[in-house]
């Protein structure tokens, strides 16, 4: 799956992900009103809104990008009902062709890893059949456990040639709290780093490891670090725009060969229809916001490491 | 809530949660071959199993513990099915009267993390309504993102009165690789340790905060030096039997008061009848099985701590 990110990332000549990341106030009224008066003022009508707003951004802009990234959370927030129109999400987008890397930042002891790594990359064993849970091609890995919170994700990507992401630098203004203090003269972060690099080196696509990382995009003389100490290792990269994050300060994330590093937007697109620059398109017109947002971001994020 | 869990171990003297985390493999073969009869061999019919197994080992425990902790991992394997399996027992173990330790290990940025306390802990506003997603007690938080990832729990739970528990040193083999590296001469456990103290001194119940944390049973030394650094904190304390952790060790995590910790036993309960001690019971009274199993770790915790 890393080779295939890389060749849509070349393809598309485009190092972004689109973060579907929907809160219900994001949503156009158009679509919450008529998802409400199918299903009420309900969890079902939530998420059927979300879903529907999801389809019109990844119709829109699908043939611009290489992958989507779906935060979890923001339809775990929805109970059952959110779970099932992630679950739609992640179906559809692969439907059209689109890497889905699954936000869900999961880590835990061994046995219980494996369930998680079973239930988004994998297949469960049910008597005599499998099923695939939710189905993503990645997912993100909280790697506070150590290895073996990790290897079993490793070691399902290796069986379904899948792939995870695992948190060195995260874009956060308090990641720094735990992830910047030093060792040995050196901070937390770069020691997950040398860590990724190693877990990474298990499993090889062709240029680049199935285990990715995330560094977020509001530290960039930290990516500078990380780059050199994962040269296999794609980053996704959170925190571009509406995180503050710029596109000049992310050339240090990508390799020589314009590779490397994958940058993601979530608001900046999904809700660009609410900025000044694209409020011209109108809320009955989001998804085309979204889609020149995108045309913009490819263009501002190519400037920057090329 | 944290009130409602410390009355309910000094009604019941037993400083135990069961933890619900269901394998295909522990469920007894009659109640398998009845789900897969009405739902086929499907995602549907393991989560008709495990729900039947929960729920026969809950109503045979429910009236001599305060908690469980469903895993959710366990659940999310089968996917929507799984999902709707684990709020299932969540609901179920509620109308019992007992706690729910939703043990979901999320945490995200500031905004992510809100959408998993709401979605766990507290309400979702869909228009001019709100609704419980799946309404847990407590959940466990991991602390990597530091305070901006944490915070937006803590924030739900002095809304709801509920709380949550941080991962400081966790129970498996690996957790040193990160969480035991100095800083400053003093491991990483020891500063999260402290941040959770600081989080929680915010929101006390009447002798202890709603903010708890978690230590494995497996590095009881360590476990007696977080006791001090975090005197009002309640520990989870995962790792005991089938992980190693014994109970003679158990009790550096307790106070003077014979309270501030409570521990966790999963496959040791929720398989007892698999282990050669309650074989005599036979698949067909496993939860006759685990009765039996949390008696007998009830009396092995209380002979430790006091």
């Amino acid at each position: 799956m890393i080779n295939k990110l890389v060749a849509e990332i070349k393809k598309k000549d485009a190092p972004v992900v689109v973060g579907l990341d929907p809160m219900l106030g994001y949503v156009p009224e158009h679509l919450t009103k008529k998802a409400f008066e199918e299903f009420g003022e309900t969890l079902e009508g939530a998420a059927e809104a979300i879903w529907q707003y999801n389809k019109g951004i990844v119709d829109a802009v699908y043939d611009l990008i290489p992958a989507v990234k779906p935060q979890i959370a923001m339809y775990e927030q929805f109970g059952i009902p959110g779970m099932m129109a992630f679950k739609k999400t992640v179906d559809y987008c692969k439907e059209k062709g689109l890497v889905v890397i699954g936000d869900i930042k999961r880590g835990d002891i061994g046995s219980t890893s494996t369930a998680y790594a079973v239930g988004h990359l994998g297949k469960v064993t049910v008597g005599s059949r499998q099923y695939y849970g939710f189905d993503e091609d990645f997912v993100t890995v909280n790697p506070y456990l150590g290895s073996d919170g990790v290897n079993p994700f490793i070691d399902v990507c290796k069986e379904e040639k899948k792939g995870i992401f695992v948190l060195v630098k995260t874009s956060n203004p308090s990641s720094g709290e735990f992830q910047d203090r030093l060792i040995d003269g050196r901070p937390l972060y770069e020691l997950v780093g040398e860590k990724v690099a190693e877990w990474g080196s298990q499993c090889m696509g062709d240029d680049y490891s199935y285990v990715g990382c995330v560094v977020g995009a509001t530290y960039p003389e930290m990516g500078k670090i990380l780059r050199k100490i994962m040269p296999k290792t794609y980053i996704l990269v959170p925190g571009y725009g509406a995180q503050g994050g710029k596109a000049s300060d992310l050339a240090p994330y990508f390799n020589k060969d314009g590779l490397g590093a994958i940058v993601n937007s979530s608001r900046g697109i999904i809700c660009a229809y609410k900025q000044e620059k694209y409020a011209k398109f109108g809320a009955g017109n989001y998804a085309e916001a979204s889609r020149q947002a995108v045309i913009d971001m490819i263009q501002d994020i190519n400037e920057g490491r090329k």
